[in-house]
């Protein structure tokens, strides 16, 4: 999930009241869904929770094909992976469609050492698509609390031979686990995105940031694409892992200088191809329209993506190949979308809606899954005014799963797929638990042993509930 | 805190059935503690209660000193920090009795790399005194559940060219967070040990352990002192994160050969002089004689020994220097030791006991601290007979605390302390909840941050209130 994302998410946060919930599935409107639909859908919904499918995907992504930022080999890898894990799960047509990366950017190895008040080695990873620092950099750290703070210094050269450095903690306005944090991450992503171009504007050697997160891990956590900006010099950027970063406020509340000495060994590269990755579950009846589920196909590369989005990849795959167990195809398509290069900009996305731009009334009704693998709590819709009703009636099944009805019928599709619901595709949003996301992703922490494997179960068995019945039911969203 | 440390710690932990406390402090018999002693005990351990002392200590040793394995430069730092610090707290005396280290170590770098089935980074740490790999050393993974596993492998050769990787989990046998898990800690110690040792002898070309902790981090936990044996052929030991670990076993399960490239730096030095740092409140009547409260002023060398032992420097030192701002000095001494190099071998006390055995008598009563900074919730004791009727007395002072009394009256001190209880010194022991202990300590996650000071204020009042009774009262605990 990247910044991106998050303005889409804080949209959604800033929904009004929410309707509890009362009703239960005995109560639905068989004129709007009818009996028969109705019980298959509660059985899809029973299945899919004691089916292990989606952990199963996320287990085979994470294992078998590891991190994949785009414009890796491990992108590479998972192109492979994902058009043969469509077809293992017997879904109708699978199929690639070419992106254009402008840019790639070599990670290399970011160590840092505080030189003074002693010699220690500190935690700090690169930024995405930070320069390297050509050998050692030894400076001092001159810390800001804020973001406003470092942009409330005078332009020129008022942090020459310094490293800047953004004390900025989340975690001080986020209870840990809490996932109304959406806001305080939101603020941290700023240094992390521009503070490079805005330190270097200032005169600074560098800037470092404490890591955007919630944790208290001594890990970095990545994040941003190419933020550089014409005409401005290219500084390393980098972000400190939580531990370190109190660490050197404690040495200067001392009142002494803090000597860093920081190393990245990032490069830029070419520019290289990569895809997005489409499988379908062709529809009995009206074929070419579809309900479209997706998930980003990249992920940062220290961890393994397994919340980041292996957790979506895994829903949305087994969503869709759960419904094509079912003794029959549904009315409608299903076609699932696996994105590239949404971390580093939403790559995947823009290249899709410029292809089907034309065809995007196709599009009946959308949703994305990239905020872990926690359980749903929370469905909101973005519909028609006359779907509504068809919408309270599709919560009623998925409401014993603990999922709330949020009816402000406002809502975008999270992530890439919000570009889909800016041209006017309908969407479905589930609000997720957050299960920790902000203590993981971005990080080496991000790995499969931290898949909640029941959460996931109850997860999918609510998209899949949701997007049988959008599939099967003779509904216009747009309407 | 080392092997030996749990092994005396196991002793505890096999205790009768605990005594309920239902007494209060208006119960004290007044012929074990007059009335005007409880009184200021009360004040003390309410003083404590607020004080933030011990925090403020594990603050200074863990941003002033940082790390500081026996034998490196922050061992230097933390000889002179201690001796200030100890004059600044007001004590009486203070001194240093030298410790010889016979042999250095240089952690170096430790990075590791999947090559098959695909490249991935991967993070390891080199376990205490490993030789390091000379360069980069390439070789095949072979999976042992247990250590007994691969004891079960023939000597010889029957390892050739392999790297060996046993991937026992303690996590698996230990709920986080819960204090029951020391057997399950002292069997991952029999790989992290002698592991070197037994691979060598069936021709590995290193040994590799899922590291000996219960948290889910990219993070190895190191430990360990020379653990070579004379004739063994020496190879390099290091330990894997555990969601690494978990990687490489899910690798493994496709039934495919994984390649580790793995590169140590890691070499022996020379001798190197240390010391134990002690500082006494005087008694003022009896002064020769004294309690004795240890902590181990060593740690391991990745995170700041924060909770592993920096919470005991903090609770140990505030615990005296609060009872020396009564207003007068208790009847006996009071003795703070800050043991060196236990992390690697008990250097500090085998010193300690080789200097003074022949004034054993002269330590009235003992306690070490070395399990963090986590509240107490049980007082044990190990005294003469006749001397448990006042320990009784003594905890109805600290029940307030939330601590029970477990009388089986067989404990030991803690950690180095130990030894001086095998030497006949009686001791206290409380027992403390673990607050994530085993997920931090010897990984570079053991830093300030993860101190809640609560707790810590907790665990001094408790200290603080026995031992100045201990120091006061006309007892001789051996009785």
């Amino acid at each position: 999930m990247n910044l991106k994302t998050i303005v889409a998410l804080l949209v959604l946060t800033a929904a009004p009241a929410i309707a509890q919930d009362e009703a239960n599935e005995n109560t639905i409107d068989p004129s709007i869904i009818p009996a028969d639909i109705a019980a298959k859908a509660v059985a899809l919904r029973e299945r899919a929770l004691n089916d292990n499918l989606s952990v199963d995907i996320v287990e085979s992504v994470t294992t078998e094909v590891g991190s994949r930022r785009m414009g890796t080999a491990g992108d590479q890898r998972v192109i492979a992976w994902a058009q043969a894990k469509f077809e293992e799960l017997g879904f109708d047509r699978v199929w690639t469609e070419p992106v254009e990366l402008d840019r790639g950017w070599i990670r290399g190895e970011a160590t840092a050492e505080i030189l003074e008040p002693y010699p220690h080695n500190i935690v700090m990873t690169a930024l995405g698509y930070s320069v390297g620092t050509d050998g050692d950099l030894v400076a001092e750290v001159v810390e800001f609390p804020t973001y406003d703070d470092l942009l409330a210094m005078p332009e020129g050269d008022s942090l020459k031979g310094k490293i800047a450095f953004v004390s900025y903690s989340m975690a001080d306005y986020v209870p840990p686990e809490d996932g109304s944090g959406l806001g305080a991450y939101g603020e941290g992503t700023r240094a992390r995105g521009k503070g490079r171009v805005e330190a270097a504007k200032r005169g600074a050697e560098a800037i470092v940031i404490r890591s955007v997160g919630i944790d208290d891990n001594r890990n970095g956590h990545t994040g941003s694409g190419y933020n550089y900006e014409e005409g401005v010099r290219l500084i390393p950027t980098a972000a400190l892992s939580a531990p370190d970063a109190i660490l050197i406020q404690n040495m200067l509340n001392r009142g002494k200088p803090v000597v860093l000495k920081m190393n990245l060994t990032s490069e830029f590269t070419g520019p290289q191809m990569s895809a997005n990755i489409i499988g379908e579950i062709t529809g009995r009846e009206d074929p070419d329209r579809f309900v479209f589920l997706g998930a980003h196909v990249d992920s940062w590369d220290e961890g393994t993506g397994a919340l980041d989005d292996g957790a979506g990849i895994g829903s949305m795959m087994a969503t869709a190949a759960l419904i094509g167990q079912m003794e029959q195809r549904p009315r409608r398509s299903i076609r699932v979308i696996l994105f590239s290069g949404e971390e580093i900009g939403f790559y995947g996305v823009y290249a899709y809606m410029k292809k089907h731009a034309d065809n995007i009334d196709y599009h009946l009704l959308g949703a994305e899954v990239d905020t872990g693998g926690g359980r749903a709590n929370t469905l909101t819709s973005g519909v028609g005014p006359n779907s509504l009703a068809v919408v309270r009636e599709m919560h009623k099944l998925v409401a014993p799963l603990g999922i709330e009805f949020n009816d402000a019928n406002d809502a975008q599709a999270q992530s890439d797929m919000s570009e889909a619901s800016k041209a006017g595709m309908p969407a479905l949003d589930l609000r997720q638990d957050l299960n920790g996301y902000f203590m993981y992703h971005h990080t080496p922490n991000d790995t499969f042993d931290k898949i909640i494997p029941e959460d996931m179960r109850y997860l999918t068995a609510a998209y899949a509930t949701l997007f049988y019945l959008a599939a099967e039911l003779d509904v216009e969203f747009r309407d």
